[in-house]
């Protein structure tokens, strides 16, 4: 059984039954990353909510913030491992290996992220978006005063907190509809 | 200690320093709603975050879908039930209050919802929806199979997922803020 | 489908079947609260329990205590939070609005008493309740002590203890046997 | 450290001290039992609430019930291996090798009740036993129907509910009060 | 139904079909134990297999070691108690009444460490093994630290962590294999 | 922080300190693995556990068995990734990669087996690696009869708890030891 044989377990429609700015969107996918990522492709069922959520995803990721892409990508990483989602590792595991250039960095953080080498903030980070993605319920004063400690400003803390709430989002789209990643992802950036 | 006090842990921008956008939108709140709810209040930290945000809502909560709009805030409720999401427990269950005429069913999926008296199409919903947000890395093959089985189609799939997750984003990001809901939803609808 | 249509799920004596302290006792109840509560409509299946079931209930919740009576209410609305029994967090959730006159911090406790801003003492007493209830084994002589710093007494700390253990027993008891609160509960002190 | 060497965490009155009634009650235990079980010494803090426990645990583990003695004691350690309440496995685990005349189901009943050989209808009420205990939220319509495709009734319902329930009163004060078993429970019925 | 009544689910060889050093490991466990230990009778079906896990269990259990053999048992039923392991509570909780000489001691550790009164050295030990056990993906640094902080040397948290690792083996060995302790156990050192 | 930067927290002896028969070992592991794997350097500090490890080892996962090698390396993965253990995830994710030259396989094994697409024996195979290994303490015979239904002889099972005990001991020996793997693995069979 080859491994894996689809996007997801939706019927997609064709490339020409897209909208023009949807074709011109995944045009430029194949320019900038060699692919589209299926996780567009998926959402190309609904184009009204293929914009919406590129346009949070776009605005998110890849906006001004106090967190710079890199940290973003790890916090990505961080709630997809809790999460175990095997999409979002694959594809924002490969985002950390070449943010950082660090390909170790990448795998610790999708395997365990205890066991990495961080500085205070990164930890303070990381252990947030963990127990805000496992433990929702149990998050409580200290632990935003643990960020303040490590020097997160309001708006870092603000913007933090969306990324962690973003993969807690597609980390769940993508689990229940198998969403299988490129397979191109794999042997980028080892 | 009177209960609550603060809309959320940032503070916010003055009225007046708002885009003319968000203005006239918190505007057509205060009109249909009676209220800017706290959550817009809270996200007009960053207006280009609000405005994808909204897109995402109001595409996903209002748009045309297979699931009714009273199944998408059971929905709502049942994931905020799970991560124990004070702001959209209270703001979702008025809602659901509101759309079912029914108080205690909004009762009943804002403390446990494996009390109610639903449908196999209802119940098969919301079990999905509670696996997938507690324990999204077990979400196997059969469990899109007993969706299928109580007759929802790909789009209801598809729509059913995107509502888990959003709400699995927002509630997160609800309670990383500590944002509060607006003392008014609290009598609506009893 | 309305909610909710049954007492308990146990067949149930006429009224003019029971004993006469029984009847006696349910006339009681109607003149000071307006209603039979379920929980003694399902106990008097066995009327020898329903005698024990309520002099352990009057004695821990309405007999001297160093806790108050919303206190122990409070701890009791915790519990039947963290266990999720509907049955309860309906009815204790009213005797906090009602004894509190605050309705938002019975709806606090009901759906995340974290959220709530609290004394010290009430954070220790509630903090102790939630792990006594979901982790009982872990308990440890820090937790007492963590009661002793927020100035419990040896008597305060037993009866913390046993009201604890009330709930998780009544909570038990309501869920096995699939217990719907009366409706009135309901609209009561909104 | 010899272990153990207190009988809970509170000061205890005197024997003199006591009421009558608690006097003669204890001496019977010690007639009968050949000791004053701690829980009972310790609950002499509060003699009406030493009261209202005692009637509650007679009526249930000593009055008419389908279940047999034997039964409700098997419910008992089961709910206390769960919760693994040392006070309640000493005493109610003597009280299965007494009752069933077999050591090793004590043994198994304390440790893993999933490893005995039980019946039908035993293996159903301790699994039930154990679902009521560690995830009450969980227990639904299909749990009860499993009880009864096992052959229990109503009323064994209803009373393997209350046992169930009890326990997990008891275990919490217990634990709470970190109440030590009589020395005496070890090495009987071995 | 008596219990127990089986070594485990697999066909074992008879005696006389055992290699020679087979038997004459088993005739030494039944001139210095009285029996030979249903664990060993379980491997014997695979002799290579049954030679290493001896030489470890050797090594690790009777060797060399900063921790006394009563420590390493003490571990052992901890590790055991956390996996619910029936065949080795009752094996190593016979080993710690033994070697302790103290039967609560070994009784508290099969139901709930927490309520032993302990050395400090001794509380780090377990709170460790336990640890380990139930949480392995959450041990970071502070965890060693605080072995460091009651004093164990490098040696002695090389063979902790093999104690603890071991037993999560052999529990899962026995769990998964139905493996039944020989009845002798039960009434040893009480 | 260049990732990783130690072998484990332990002073490991200078190769020249090394008894002959280790250094040996020590020099085949480099002319067939062109590395000394971590793991073996580590036990190096005690080397009558280092012969017992490598030859509990090499029985297990080399010797003759009705699982393939690669199907033991696939429960090494399961079992890793349940305990989330750094260490074993590299060495043994890489080992699935060569096994079956299928570098996808690798890393859904590693990210969340349920994902891949499996062969009915694999599927039960890694389930019952993942209950053994998450909650050993609910094993049951209904679990051993899915293996059996799925074709798995006493042998089989027998070799299949093995390795699940075996990945259970070392996963923690490596959380416990920080132990990192050597940098070749990550770049290997990708």
């Amino acid at each position: 059984m080859p491994q894996p044989d689809h996007v997801s377990i939706y019927d997609l429609p064709e490339p020409d039954a897209l909208d023009d700015d949807t074709r011109r969107y995944f045009e430029i996918c194949v320019e900038k990353l060699g692919m589209v990522p299926n996780v567009l492709r998926t959402f190309s069922r609904n184009q009204e909510k293929l914009r919406a959520f590129s346009q949070y995803y776009n605005t998110l990721m890849l906006g001004p913030s106090g967190l710079s892409k890199l940290e973003r990508e790890m916090v990505a990483v961080v709630v997809s491992s809790a999460n175990r989602c095997f999409y979002c590792l694959v594809a924002h595991g490969q985002a950390v290996r070449r943010l950082s250039g660090d390909p170790h960095l990448g795998e610790m953080l999708v395997m365990n992220y205890r066991v990495a080498q961080l500085s205070e903030r990164h930890r303070a980070m990381l252990d947030f978006a963990w127990k805000l993605t496992t433990a929702p319920s149990e998050v409580v004063e200290e632990d935003r005063g643990a960020l303040r400690a490590a020097g997160l400003s309001q708006d870092e803390i603000f913007d933090l907190a969306d990324v962690v709430g973003f993969f807690n989002m597609s980390n769940r789209f993508a689990i229940a509809s198998d969403m299988m990643p490129n397979a191109e992802y794999h042997a980028l950036d080892r």
